[in-house]
């Protein structure tokens, strides 16, 4: 599953999984896990560029991506994990005022949240790698300042259930990529800036790295908002 | 590209391109297009079984599918003739209550959109088959009654624009599908309904075909509105 990025043919994001994330947005909790999808064309890999489309504000949110493995429906809590293949540090890279806009209007959340590139993807981990998904930290950097550092330990709805919902409603094929939500810190990331995010253990001892510089989008979608 | 709903990775929906299915819905025309994913696990070919979700109002939505054969981004109007591999008669299935419950709540659409077997797709039709796609015949029948029966005419955002702006947004690849949008007359599609779609040119030949029937889904997601 090392090759996920170009063989997977969906990704699913989870939204509003960390409390402190869902109250700096002003959101409210979720009852459920609730989810959208991303293009795998959003994907670039680490050391590439995220292209920052004209009008948009895009902010960062550093996240554990869950790569799936054995793929299924209606998978139970209790056999998840023999559906994970490995873990990777990922972005999900949101164009908030787009978002902002449609989510006034009801309107669905696929433009603001896949535009080609705003899912910086790192290496593949294995399973075996990471024997507890939930003492890990999360942390993104602009610039060498720190703008995220939260615990996995803090997600609302564990790996299982999120696998259980998903493939509740959608069958779960191997090289998906399960997006487990965000912790606080999310803000903007402006053309020029450059980011640096580690994925390490309850020890410190980096897991995985992933880093990329944004720049302005050539050409392209132009955002005016109304 | 015959084997597009195998090999492509996406289907982008393109929501609201019939001002009499707006007037339907109660919704507001868009200024530009807009879309949102469907997961290719959705596909289900005709003959096959829709599964409907147990307390989902399930609608169908019939629409002509483009597939993609050459990919691109920032696909030009004037080029995007040159992207299309052909046709597809195919079904956007929706789940109306749940959607109507994300929709007032700003949340994403993909849940409700992209059930397991939610988009039935018929055969695909290479592009020299159809010369013109705007004087098309879409119509749906269930249990040989007639729902939908709209032309292609309609359409407010004509192919050419539909690639233009998502290409602008996130890269069509080969394989990818995208439905343009449902005529009047959606309503609702009950386990043991039989439905039966075509595709006809302006003569009345028939271009395509599509049925499925509809059951309940054994086990799975289970809706309790709120
Ligand atoms: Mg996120
Ligand atoms: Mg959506
Ligand atoms: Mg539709």
């Amino acid at each position: 599953m090392a090759t996920f990025a170009r063989q997977g043919r969906k990704i699913v994001a989870i939204g509003r999984n960390y409390a402190e994330h869902i109250k700096e947005l002003n959101n409210t909790a979720p009852k459920e896990p609730f989810f959208f999808l991303k293009p795998t064309t959003s994907y670039v890999s680490s050391g590439g560029k995220v292209e920052i489309p004209s009008g948009i504000i895009a902010h960062h949110e550093v996240e554990l991506g869950v790569v799936i493995g054995k793929g299924g429906r209606d998978i139970a809590q209790a056999d998840a994990e023999s559906h994970v293949a490995g873990y990777a540090l990922a972005v999900d890279m949101t164009a908030r005022n787009l978002q902002d806009q449609v989510k006034k209007r009801g309107l669905p959340w696929s433009a603001a949240k896949g535009f080609d590139s705003f899912t910086p993807i790192g290496s593949f981990i294995p399973k075996d790698k990471i024997p507890d998904p939930y003492s890990l930290n999360l942390s993104l950097k602009i610039n060498g300042a720190f703008k995220q550092n939260g615990s996995t330990a803090d997600m609302i709805f564990k790996i299982p259930r999120l696998i259980e919902h998903i493939s509740s409603i959608m069958t779960l094929e191997e090289g998906d990529l399960v997006l487990t939500g965000t912790p606080s810190g999310v803000g903007q990331v402006s053309p020029g800036d450059s980011v640096q995010c580690v994925l390490a253990d309850a020890a410190g001892t980096e897991l995985a790295a992933l880093e990329f510089v944004a720049v302005a989008r050539e050409g392209g979608y132009q955002f005016k908002p109304e």
